[in-house]
């Protein structure tokens, strides 16, 4: 009898979850001669665990499943489900009960840090019962902070839009180019700064703007910042500085939590200050310089307008990869990108051990970062800009992109 | 003796301010037979007092202007400078002894109702004077709120950019669809809704969010506000609110106003809360749902990844217009869009009085505001939707858009 395949997307959404969800199924659909059909999971494991699924096969005539490809966010819905740590828990023989009455032999999940957790559980769950189903981890995170991998599938499109965002907002800054002022930019990222450093790539030239750039991995000091900020405006009026949002003080304390006892609303309720605007504030009061803070927000984890054509087809290749994998007889295990030496960019696919992967986060390189923490070196630009090439065509309608839904 | 082009732009910057720049430009260098040079004047009416000027004819050779024309932003640079009110202020003999001393002959400032001041004052100081230097207005606002013109270059863009980003903010909020929620979208736009109205082209079907819209031009009720939310959340669990950030009580007082009483910073400064952000807080407290605001903030107004065809033409079309116009005797005019009758979109392009136009604002018309303020009509669609199309592939390097600059 040939088992099915079921497909799951977890976690935050990315500009290219979909295409490795397009991936697994189009691999899958081509491989009839072994795989007995193909199943997605509504909203991840917990739908899965609530009966909610649906038949992939009948999005391939309609032509949904080449729409899927380029549609941001999760068009399986997503979840975030912790499975219980005691493989004991009775939670784990009836998922597996649900996985034998629909026949599936290969379940692929597709996500980050928790949803490897996911994988690994049931995999070592298959493995102390004996259990012939294969279980593999398609990486996705903007976040690039999964270990044993060069780099996520999502991180090259988030990049790019920060990128250019941010060369957009420098742009948008220097316009009135006869007064000081700073525009202090928030990006996405509570431990991990690959997000932030790619806003280095949007200098058009040496010493332009972003020209301060400031990641959770070093300790942040206000103090030195204002100095930086002070220094920096002698040199380019219309300052522009990218910041993540977990900038923090080196023993854990975000710095938004530092305005965070102070600010209350209408109602009594704290006013939750992100780090852009608690340094707006500090900017304005001791420097008195004309300043704004701009929060990226969801756009860079959900924009189809930037597109990284290299990463909509690593994103894609994963998912045909993890489903090889799995008819090979892999279990356990994430599919994973290996850089290839030389100076052309290539990538080698292969697996790695879900269990070294899951609930670890892996940091931009301190030698990478520079200027005393202000600033991003070569060594990231090099790896960074093969990730952000090629521009992609969205299908659109009516003058806007077209995106597929479930109905 | 062949008189002179000189070309300024003013205000805010937006997506195609550059291609109307172009479009003078490239007209006037083809005239060479009637033009005896152009120049530009850098930061405005406020730099040219200044004597900072260029000359835009070596950037033919270049190549620098063909990149100018999908440039975001004022390549210029731009001023808020208004001119005096009393035409027998010392500056205006001034400022004609300059147009004089540099031969300057036709006179093009692109910019919003401000910019048309001072096109008005301009051209009423000529004909006081006997001056023969013509005077004309290329009009660019996102906020498309000129009057004696169907729409204003910049507005097709920045709609397009609206309706596709809350398209996809709708998507990321659709992920987590088990439970319900809040997203509230702050859009651009003080007094005229425009901007806010577009969000209504993001929806993929009837019902889709953003389910409810809330413009300037109607007052703003809070507990209406929160009667209709609660009501939407029975229909739509992951529920888009799109709002002006210019909504308001009906007797001038913004919304967001209500809050700024209330937080307070570390400094004992207010904490200016938008009206996203004061709503979030009030729904947070009243309806006890998840809830999340989200800014839109500049990249409406500068983003070059969601450029409109149809607008970037239009744009460019209005700068060449304005030559041609001025070129045959025109002065103290705006070049304005006047839409043909018809099923098919087209425009005539005509100049109007640009004393009409000045300090005077164009509104969303109250018949296309419906369901008692929460939702824009069919009619706006119609005007809207030929506005936002066509796809414009920027000029790219290294995986990023690529922008032209002063040097």
């Amino acid at each position: 009898m040939k088992k099915k395949v079921i497909v799951g997307q977890s976690g935050g959404p990315t500009a290219v979850i979909n295409a490795s969800l397009y991936g697994v199924v189009r691999e899958a659909l081509d491989r009839e001669e072994m795989v007995g059909g193909v199943y997605g999971m509504i909203n991840g494991i917990e739908g899965f665990l609530d009966g909610q699924m649906m038949d992939m096969k009948p999005l391939e005539a309609s032509g949904e499943l080449n729409l899927i490809r380029t549609t941001p966010g999760s068009y399986l819905g997503s979840c975030r489900y912790k499975l219980p740590e005691s493989l004991e828990d009775p939670l784990y023989p009836k998922l597996f009960e649900k996985l034998a009455e629909y026949e599936i032999g290969y379940f692929f999940y597709i996500g980050g840090n928790d949803s490897m957790d996911t994988v690994s559980k049931l995999s070592r769950y298959a493995q102390k019962t004996g259990s012939d189903v294969r279980f593999i981890g398609i990486p996705k995170t903007i976040d690039n902070d999964l270990v044993l991998t060069d780099h996520t599938p999502g991180y090259g499109s988030a990049a790019k839009y920060v990128a250019s965002t941010v060369r957009e907002i420098g742009i948008d800054a220097s316009v009135y180019d006869n007064k000081k002022s700073v525009t202090i930019v928030e990006i996405m990222g509570r431990h991990a700064g690959w997000l932030t450093a790619a806003s280095v790539l949007a200098r058009k030239y040496r010493g332009d703007n972003p020209v301060l750039i400031y990641l959770p991995e070093t300790a942040f000091d206000p103090e030195r910042f204002l100095t930086d900020v002070k220094d920096a405006l002698e040199e380019t009026a219309n300052l522009v500085v990218c910041i993540s949002e977990g900038i923090n003080d080196g023993n854990g304390t975000f710095i938004c939590e530092s305005a965070g006892d102070i600010g209350v609303d209408t109602f009594g309720h704290k006013m939750l200050t992100g780090s852009g605007k608690y340094l707006e504030n500090l900017v304005k009061e001791r420097l008195g310089v004309k300043v704004r803070s701009i929060e990226l927000n969801v756009n860079q984890r959900c924009s189809s307008s930037m597109l990284s054509g290299a990463d909509l087809d690593e994103a894609s290749a994963a998912g045909a990869y993890g489903v090889r994998a799995a008819l090979a007889g892999e279990t356990g295990r994430m599919v994973a990108f290996r850089r290839c030496p030389g100076e052309e960019y290539g990538l080698d696919y292969v697996t790695e051990d879900v269990n070294q992967i899951c609930n670890q986060e892996k940091t931009v390189p301190l030698s990478w970062i520079t200027k005393g923490g202000s600033d991003i070196g070569d060594e990231f630009i090099q790896y960074a800009l093969p990730l952000i090439q090629g521009e992609v065509k969205v299908p659109s309608e009516n003058g806007l992109p077209l995106f597929a839904y479930r109905r």
